[in-house]
């Protein structure tokens, strides 16, 4: 196999084109199978196959600066980088990260996971390239969906502008995650579907220099002169206009064509944009038909293309969409808005029942969030569905159009707590801290799928401001869910078990885990007594005031930011009093980044079992005791 | 005068069109008068004053929906909406808001400070309308500056593909605070500067008609027509791309015309934008001719034009801007990056010092901050100067594209803490929450403009991540700073009085305000000991633990959020280790948005002033004793 000779990306300078064209099925075959083992993002690489190994072999990375924008279509790059050994670990534990890595290899300049950084990135290395004088390349490689993304546009409006030596390589593939939405996506299909486009730019010349002297049908031939010279126009005029030398559109898996166009890009001075249309899950059938499915799976058999599903309890996702349905056939007020994830977060059979309440506004969450809140202002009930970690991008239009003005959003805040295989950049830990700092904002938090469709209830019935709701990326429990939902007092916990010992405050899927823990200590003749903290903020103030008065030692548990946290709420609760003298013990994710591996072995690393919950409380009895 | 007629917009209907351009000089001079008193944004106000009134003459508000892109220029707006009588009082405590406010009139639909926000809220606004079956108008009025900020963008390219009816006016005025930056902004000027615009288009039509047989000539005649063509095409052809009806650029102070303009744009079906072309500061000679120093201005002399500046200690915001040119001339690798507000954040002296190292990104914090990460990356030393309120625009690039690869980008975080009469749009009152809850980061505020010099330095010299260094929209304390600024040791806080009866760790200003109280418990025999805690995060553990030993009542003080706060890490830090038993004081802003006055009266109201943390240590000290 050629693929085994690649070891660097100088070894792809050796081959012909023939090769570099053998190469890229051999690197297909190689996903299709690796991945049909560990899961990742299949289409989005096959996709970018030719892609990668064109600018591997016509630049110098890592002189040459390749910016992947989220960097889970970076498959291929890792494979030629030398990374090929390395794809049975793939978004394992300790293992081969499925996004950039700046700690995997010098060929790994950016990372992200998040999408729409990469032309800020390029920007950034390109001002300090000039300012160095030095004289590298710097190449952002951008999807359509990423494109659109809020400061993807701001830095192109600066790109523009300032004239920098970048390019930007547009994968076009009409697809990211979801349909693309907006008026830049319908611009590129407009140039993609002209299949006369290069033609018409002759006919333009050709008619023009055919055009009779014959008065009555001049003003005739004006018109179609016109008509054709829009194909001149449509063509990359918006991206010139910004101020980008706009080349394309490019069939990307036509690997000569493909480096024939960046052989020339790379002349070009000032920005340059190549336009280069690709199609997701290219080579594998399954994938080009379903790319949607396929942008990110798990195993799958590779002959028949079925997608191996673990079987159990509904995920919490899944209970959040039908449980919207329900609350929509009641409430005519209630509008879901997604940022590009309608499928992730579990929208789809939502849109189908309700495709006038169901609103995508691409990758675009800073948009999403203020559009709910003009919705709210006038009398809707907009529920805005996001990843935790998402809605890091709309924190301002949170604290400034929402909260501060108090307007009735919802927040469904999905991926909350550890994410498993993506890992770092899409961990949802820092939601609790930056929520529930705001004033006005409602911040819930169920123990299973029953009671976040009660929590549902309770943000529909609520109309004072906003209101969050935040669930795992897990499955459920398994409980019951077929009785209606019911509305829960604001700011109410539940006790889940009795004990003396000390009392867990557990926010979530932490109330599973104290349940557990209960059990083992109980049968060592240790009461522990497990609280739902359902409501992370405002905090069930009375219930705490008795807690104070038993004086029991209180444990806080969260899947979440230890620093600013659920615990630190309750710290300031406490100090707010002037109660001291408590002992208190904050279990949640110190202060780091913990990277990718599956959600158990996430929790196992922080602290965050059962098993490390029987040791602190075992630690904790003694101290008291000690001061009693 | 006319203008005492107005009550309500109704009451302009009923005027002729010389009445109405009367009304607009009458509109000019009440506002020249009233600000030269009060202070305020003049020169933006001076600039819609026709648009205003053609706005509030053509439609009916609140029916119809005016949102004011950051509100800062809707004086006029109020004017016409009754609210004439309470200019005295404007930006004053309890007095009229500087923005708009949905609290203080109906006609006040939409509130904001921050830019960018008024097209998604104008398309949340529509899809209500829509859905709710009813049929007002919705008009967005967004400056030139504002329309480049990443979610406008977003909202572009959705509100275009939505196709809702929904009117934006792009209010261009060349120049928003600072002069504009960007590729859109070269586009528009390319529009607004081609005086031949509709003369080019007949040229065309006529060019076409003239097209003579000879086959020679006939290649230069092309060449010709496609310039020509040029015209017809630029103008709008981006807009229109995007999916609008594009009409302008109209002169915004032809009243006339303007009207004549709106009416038309009234009736296009789907998303219309008109480009109005404005001057700042119009009417008002001074203004027109320094829009910049007139954007936001202090009391004035009418005649002359004169700025009255109060005298006393410089600012922080210029000591940081006259140290960071000290720095950059030993440090070539320091980059300024700013977004939008070089003259705001004491930037221009170092621009004109060091033009390519100090690059201005326009309202793009999201850009502005990954491209200091991409600098970062590639061994500069950017520095992100931005305002503690406009950086939760960037807090998702701050997390992901910096402090989790641990990149070393420098913040210079100002207007931290109340920033007086911009009031709740702009406090800079969370930057703690959310940046010392974020691992990697280190947090700093000086308690004076010599100890900022000191920290710029400590930054500088700082290359294991990121580094923030916090100063307040106040002037500093009138200390010596004539000496070269020297680093201070990562984590050290600074004992800045002794005393025995509790101790106040203060961060920044409150240091000062601890002095005062110290001072004037000392008169009574009581020793309040004040410690600088200088640093955020991390905190000066060894002192901490001391504190505990000491058994010392503690009280912390700073001009943020309670909620997640310095002040709720010293909690953190002590519950970590298993330290109750100590008694600790949280004073800063409690759970709510603190509106516009002065800084004095903003501490005075959330209670951080020395007589609120004298009344404190009084109240703490006799509750130690008892337990003791």
């Amino acid at each position: 196999m050629l693929l085994e000779q690649i070891k660097q990306p100088e070894d792809l300078k050796r081959l012909s084109m023939a090769e570099l064209e053998l190469l890229a099925e051999e690197i297909r075959q190689f996903l299709i199978e690796k991945l049909s083992v560990t899961g990742g993002h299949l289409a989005p690489n096959l996709g970018v196959v030719e892609l990668t190994i064109a600018l591997h072999t016509l630049f110098n990375s890592p002189e040459d600066k390749f910016i992947f924008d989220v960097g889970h279509q970076a498959y291929v790059h890792k494979i030629l980088t030398g990374r090929m050994d390395k794809f049975d670990t793939l978004r394992k534990y300790k293992g081969l990260c499925g996004f950039v890595k700046r700690s995997e290899s010098v060929h790994d300049v950016w990372e992200a996971g998040h999408s729409s950084t990469s032309l800020s990135a390029a920007m950034g290395m390109s001002i300090a390239r000039d300012l160095k004088g030095e004289n590298y390349k710097v190449v952002a490689i951008i999807g359509d969906g990423a494109m659109t993304g809020g400061m993807a546009l701001e830095a192109m409006n600066h790109i523009g502008h300032e004239k920098k030596n970048l390019m930007v390589i547009l994968n076009d593939n009409e697809m990211s995650i979801a349909p693309n939405v907006g008026a830049i996506h319908n611009y590129l299909s407009k140039i993609r579907s002209d299949r006369h486009y290069l033609k018409a730019k002759e006919e333009v010349e050709t008619l023009l220099k055919k055009i009779p002297a014959i008065g009555e049908t001049l003003a005739k031939t004006a018109e179609k002169l016109k008509d054709s010279l829009k194909y001149l126009v449509v063509s990359g005029v918006w991206f010139e206009e910004l101020g980008f030398t706009y080349m394309g559109p490019v069939d990307g898996h036509n690997l000569p064509l493909l480096m024939d166009t960046l052989k020339q890009a790379e002349k070009v001075n000032g920005p340059v944009l190549v336009h280069v249309v690709t199609i997701k899950g290219k080579g594998y059938t399954p994938a080009e038909k379903d790319s949607h499915t396929w942008h990110g799976v798990g195993h799958y058999k590779i002959e028949s293309g079925q997608v191996l599903k673990a079987v159990g309890p509904p995920m919490y996702t899944e209970v959040f969409g039908n449980t919207l349905i329900e609350l929509a056939e009641q409430d005519p007020r209630i509008v879901a808005v997604t940022p590009a994830m309608p499928s992730g977060s579990g929208l789809l059979k939502f849109a189908s029942h309700f495709p006038n309440r169901m609103i995508d506004v691409g990758i675009a969450e800073q948009h999403g969030a203020t559009m709910c809140a003009g919705m709210a202002s006038e009398g809707m009930k907009p529920i805005f569905a996001v990843y935790s970690t998402f809605l890091q991008r709309a924190y301002d239009q949170v604290v400034h159009d929402i909260c501060r003005p108090n307007l009735n959003v919802t927040f469904a805040i999905d991926r909350a707590g550890f994410v498993g295989p993506d890992g770092e950049t899409h961990q949802g830990v820092y939601d609790i801290a930056f929520l529930r700092t705001l004033p006005n904002m409602v911040l819930m938090m169920p123990k299973d799928e029953k009671e976040l469709r009660d929590m549902m209830k309770t943000a529909n019935d609520y109309d004072d401001g906003p209101i969050a709701y935040r669930y795992p990326r897990i499955n459920g429990t398994g409980v019951k869910i077929d009785e209606a939902p019911k509305s829960i007092a604001i700011g109410t916990w539940e006790v889940i078990k009795e004990g003396d010992r000390a009392a867990v405050l557990a926010v979530g899927p932490m109330v599973q885990v104290a349940e557990e823990a209960a059990e083992q200590l109980s049968k060592e003749g240790i009461q522990l007594r497990v609280v739902n903290a359902r409501f992370i903020k405002p905090l069930d103030e009375a219930y705490l005031l008795q807690l104070a008065n038993e004086q029991i030692p209180l444990i806080t548990m969260e899947e979440g930011s230890i620093q600013g946290g659920f615990g630190s709420a309750v710290l300031e609760f406490f100090a707010e009093r002037g109660i001291s003298a408590l002992t208190i013990r904050n279990l949640g994710i110190a202060d780091y980044f913990v990277e990718h591996g599956s959600v158990k072995e996430q929790r196992q690393e922080v602290g965050l079992t059962a098993q490390h919950l029987v040791a602190e409380v075992l630690a904790l009895t003694p101290r008291k005791r000690q001061r009693a």
